[in-house]
């Protein structure tokens, strides 16, 4: 239990510098406020060094599931995402209302199709892997993005996947290894399973960056 | 490229018991069929050695995310989910929909509060964390799944996270670091992530389990 913090904290409180209560500091385990937090703001976001991980999304229909990986890479910092053929595009309000602000951060673009997105990516030095169940993908837990990065990850259609002649590009396919009755889970999902395998290795092993600076 | 895969499916082909085109397995990365990724059915689910962990899901509002819920933790074969107090149970719709049948591998169980579910767990020889943003939390990053199991993981409700007094009696917490603007990622991104954080580090280093089978 942090007795430093909790010092400091009741100094502020006798010098009026705040005005919360000491109680609900006397457990190790209280939830965190949001100043606490240590949240990045918009420029801060745009300044920051981000995690070299670019990700794709070859079609995606669902404006839930194109604001959910807006709302992942924001929470990862990662270097923006490829929006790619009839993938909707912010501002949407059925964007918004998964993302919640994550499209004002995470630094996007659009192509028309998802080859010239992987071209691009390719021409500026990413190894460019698809997320899918192929005959000789690599399984998550194996991939070793040190070796790799910077890497950008294509997502596919939620229902055909990524497109053939875009894994025919790609450097290889990454598969979440799946162990139950379902063969798929939904994109959303995928996409905060595999960007957190790929984040996490970069991370500091020391403390939660969230609260480093 | 598996050419004794190729061989026996030229021979298949011969013998007139598949009548699929053989020039589109000419591809290492090709996608496999449903067959061929290997999932369970429903009896074999339930006859598996699942992972060691168990959900809670301490006042869930969503029926996506306990939809979503039950078909991660089908993925990854756990050992069940507990819903508490209002979250809502199957058999419903807007479960389903999300779900996709996975409400019929995962073995799942009510409690009228969260507090019977952690203290039952606790019984049953569970180191129980709760998934939170609090003062001692432990990054998932450095989170050691071995040093714990059989560990139960409880997300809390969706505005207000988990209940005070359900951290109280929980052994700790673990945070997933967040470095972008956002406070939050939405609870089935989450659930994916810390699952497959906690069964990452039980998987065989060697093969993809989906196909070993």
């Amino acid at each position: 239990m942090g007795k430093s913090w909790l010092d400091s904290l009741i100094v502020s409180r006798l010098n009026g510098q705040t005005d919360q209560p000491i109680n609900v500091y006397l457990c190790a385990m209280r939830k965190l406020s949001m100043d606490e937090l240590n949240r990045k703001s918009v420029d801060e976001f745009k300044d920051a060094e981000k995690m070299p991980v670019v990700v794709v999304l070859d079609n995606i229909r669902s404006m839930h599931n194109v604001g959910s990986v807006f709302r992942t890479a924001d929470a990862f910092l990662l270097r923006g995402i490829y929006l790619c053929g009839y993938t909707p595009q912010p501002p949407h309000r059925d964007i918004h209302k998964t993302a919640l602000g994550a499209t004002e951060t995470v630094n996007w673009n659009y192509t028309a199709t998802t080859v010239e997105a992987v071209q691009q990516l390719k021409e500026d030095g990413y190894k460019v892997f698809a997320i899918e169940q192929v005959q000789d993908s690599i399984s998550l837990n194996q991939f070793n993005m040190n070796q790799h990065e910077p890497v950008a990850v294509v997502f596919g259609n939620e229902v055909t996947g990524v497109d053939e002649q875009v894994i025919k590009l790609c450097d290889g396919c990454i598969e979440i290894p799946q162990l139950g009755m379902k063969h798929s889970l939904n994109i959303s999902v995928a996409a905060g399973i595999v960007l957190w395998e790929l984040v996490r290795t970069q991370l500091s092993n020391t403390e939660i960056p969230s609260r480093e600076g």
